[in-house]
């Protein structure tokens, strides 16, 4: 019996279990991304002259790189803030969860692309709708749990519900003036590339204004460790870590 | 003490450890589909005229890309939903599951194959086979845990068992019709290939004819949360996710 | 503290993280093994008359690569059973560990080897060491955490322990057999290699000999969950897995 | 509200996750490494005259793959043993670790590189500095988790933070050095190289003369399994396993 609570509250596949498969998935997604990375190959007698400018050339790659890792990594960090309040899952949600996976894994692809022609348009434009149709689907995803209170607790908080949406529409948003922009500039849109990171690192306006309350310090913290301060507003939008800051 | 029964019921290794590393596996082969999608290379000169119809080019790749990494998340539901009812391990079981493994890590060969060649009937053959052979694995493991009880618990309701069992046999069952059908036309069996997910993914009219009974809303699975309802009807096939639904 | 208690008895790297890890770098390894099966490349003008012909000489991968998962899953299972015993960690433990996944990790490029070249001797010499000195590793694992009691409980079955060892000692000796015959014929060489799974997979004679007692039922294994039943004789050897037997 | 108070204390992300993820991830970028040993492509007439020499220039890329092998290790021992201290997170820790994590999955590279070139000085150079910023990264974290408090119990010893960040720092330190002697002779700065593992898989003099009080026998460490002594001084340096020595 105490097998199968611990799996889950009735349902075949526990959240918890999702949760595994996917940081294996994001794990391995965002590794692979290195292998994009590839040492040139030089014939022995110019290895000594041609060697350092050839890895010069490889500069693009190395910071769609750290990009991409970076980006792998929000959207990391946004889905176990979803799955933070999702408390069940359905035969919908998983399938929405894999197709989510689908375009995080398949995000080293167009990474690929845009380190190989980083000055043709289409790349970014094949970058920047990956990014757009992930963003989507995590919305799609925490619309389907939420809405109705599907798959999340009744006592949700429903500003909550709303600042993550928010949030989780920014990132497409900004990728589709990226793609608008790039009919203009290519090089432009690649700065909008970087500025989704810089969003969602570092803490926002909203994120603040939503927060007026004192944060925790460690000792409160742990005194409220059983207690219900999680649905906080801090750390309500998917998007942001929201752990008590100093 | 506490270390030992956490590791399962008197046998060496729990079936959690096993879940673990099949897990791990999934995770690297669902992720390991996407390499099969390179960056074309083309010389500097002509990269303007030619990626865009280059990129063209990758269209198959795509789609047996998203075809198989939708048929690994079907197959790892499927792995899932299968030992939550398999409560011991023995040493068949074991290997039987490593077989299973072997032919999920497998499938990265035959999706590059259909991807590079998709109008050959040879690679057709070779897709379908290898998940003909996944699918009968799947269901020997299945028979093998269930027939006599010998790896799941007494009360495990029959009617569970053979309709998974005739879940886990039909995707082999429509993959050799697809081999049938690829003497007569290439084009006519890869539509075949792509039912099976729309099989699995949607509920069918079998699972909705064998469960009657209303689902749980969110407050009764919460309370009958240590109860004993998750060896109830829908959720028995292996093959489905079947939490409730709204 | 609570979270404290949970990492282990008093040491930094409690055993449950050594395996995590150590699951995840089986699950990479193992995986790795198949991107070895590359697909033909062939000019579209003789695709249909070639494809054929060239995927049968992708025999010899096929077999190395199953030969090569089976044995990799040998020792992911030979792993567990080892630290199913070990109790503590130290520093020693820990990179002996390291050392094990070093060789397991190793495994790809012999596999790659032999499967490109299956007839020459060095090919076969290469594959052949790196097993023996992954089961040395082994082995010395296992004696380091054993002698004198040091990572394992006192009441230990020393029986147990000595079988253990001649287990993990089997296949290096095996292979050492296989490296001496290849200087006579390649071929009889690497039916040696295909006999150290049947080996280890089904249960061996001497296994039967030390399991006389009846084996548990369902319902026995679940009342005696916590009991004291897991150090008993056929769930002793590392390298084989003893679960209750129908 | 047990599934939200055994994720942390009133963060979103608990440590936990985050070293399941960071696991993830240094198990694949591990075993990452093994792909740089290509297996020589040799023409059929000429298999059995080349191959042999063929695989002996492969021993630099063999070395190179041992040595990074062992420093992933060792950065992973360092991760957990410095988030064994750490006991909340915040949005701040989470992009640092994302950051070391960065640096790990990147060390491939290097490596491919060093192992190809392994001569020349800008491989040496690139080699040694992204070694140098990972050594800064881990102790950033280490800085930012401990100063004030931050991340950490108050009745941490602060002795044991002190020595930690002497050992971050070692390492950076002997690479920095190593780049300094490349100018001179790259063969003795790659001796350098081999002395960072022997430096942290040894315990050294300084360990040794903190930890004068006698190491627990396997009795005294279970009876004293939920005490306090995992703070004490052996086990505290983050990049040394200190767990009990016979």
């Amino acid at each position: 019996m105490s097998i199968q609570s611990n799996r889950g509250t009735g349902s075949v596949l526990s959240t918890n279990r999702i949760e595994a498969f996917s940081d294996g998935v994001f794990a391995v997604a965002i590794t692979v991304l290195v292998l994009n990375l590839q040492v040139p190959q030089i014939i022995p007698a110019q290895v000594s002259r041609e060697l350092l400018p050839k890895l010069f050339e490889l500069w693009p790659k190395l910071l769609i790189y750290v990009l991409s890792f970076v980006i792998v990594g929000i959207y990391w960090v946004a889905h176990h803030n979803t799955f933070h309040y999702i408390k069940q899952s359905d035969r919908n949600l998983l399938w929405l969860n894999i197709l989510l996976l689908l375009c995080i894994v398949f995000i080293p692809f167009p990474t690929a692309l845009l380190g190989q022609y980083p000055e043709q348009q289409v790349s970014v434009i094949i970058y920047a709708s990956t990014l757009v149709i992930t963003g989507l689907v995590l919305q799609l995803l925490w619309w389907y749990a939420t809405s109705e209170y599907r798959l999340v607790e009744r006592d949700i908080d429903p500003q909550l519900v709303q600042r993550a949406a928010r949030r989780n529409l920014a990132a497409p948003l900004i990728y589709l003036l990226a793609i608008g922009i790039s009919f203009l500039s290519v090089q432009i849109s690649l700065v909008f590339f970087a500025l989704v990171p810089v969003y969602y690192i570092f803490p926002g306006r909203i994120d603040r204004y939503w927060t007026p309350r004192p944060t925790h310090s460690v000792e409160e913290a742990k005194i409220s460790a059983d207690g219900d301060t999680s649905l906080s507003g801090e750390e309500a939008s998917p998007l942001s870590v929201t752990a008590p800051e100093e």
